[in-house]
């Protein structure tokens, strides 16, 4: 049975699913940031997917990029270059970051992962998850 | 036209095209590392691709995966998990890396995009492309 691993809920929340996915918005003003996670069980890597399963996925990260761009207009920080990772290195279930980045964000042109602290929603986080659950693409 | 961005042959080799991506090595003896760069003329984004051609990127990206898992075997240093990435900040045509990582390959947990300098294969470069090219998966 597919359950997300206990580790995301230290940096992120659950906004909604999707038909393959679990999404996710990473508690990070830095960066609109969702996580899509596969609702499959013992899934690590895409491989593990079925090719239909992965058909569903890319399609997916395609709609969290379109959310993505929405919370940054939402922020008057448009979306200038979506940066999409599947890493695993930290918490092993199969997960696909999907993030917003500027060439103004103060990580730039760094990758995300790992580097500086979170800076939380704190009381904006409700309507932030919202807005992802409302948003068109979402 | 399609044609890989310049900037690529610093760092990284050609080795065969594939049904959508030309396929490419990273001349960096750290990490079995390959890159993907669809063969589509203007790219930038996932969303750029029609959703027949990303289809077509994921199996690529996981056959990726297959052939990164057999250099990795051939280097007696079998690989423990995949990490995929399409960021573009540096390089803005789209491009998807598949590298193998292992616990004890000096940046783990880290990501690697963007950290340490690349060990270059030297003379040993030819005999990698040419298992890339052979290989079972490629």
């Amino acid at each position: 049975m597919f359950r997300s691993d206990p580790a995301f809920d230290t940096g992120s929340v659950i906004v909604c699913d999707w038909p393959l996915c679990q999404v996710r918005l990473q508690d990070d003003t830095r960066f609109p940031w969702l996580i899509l996670i596969p609702r499959r069980a013992g899934m690590h890597e895409l491989e593990d997917l079925s090719s239909a399963d992965r058909a569903v996925l890319m399609e997916e990260i395609v709609r969290a990029g379109e959310v993505v761009r929405e919370l940054g207009e939402a922020a008057f920080r448009p979306v200038q270059k979506l940066n999409v990772g599947a890493i695993g290195n930290v918490t092993a279930q199969l997960h696909v970051h999907v993030v917003g980045r500027r060439h103004d964000d103060g990580l730039w042109p760094d990758p995300v992962w790992g580097r500086g602290a979170a800076r939380p929603y704190g009381p904006a986080l409700q309507a932030a998850v919202s807005r992802v659950g409302l948003s068109p693409a979402g």
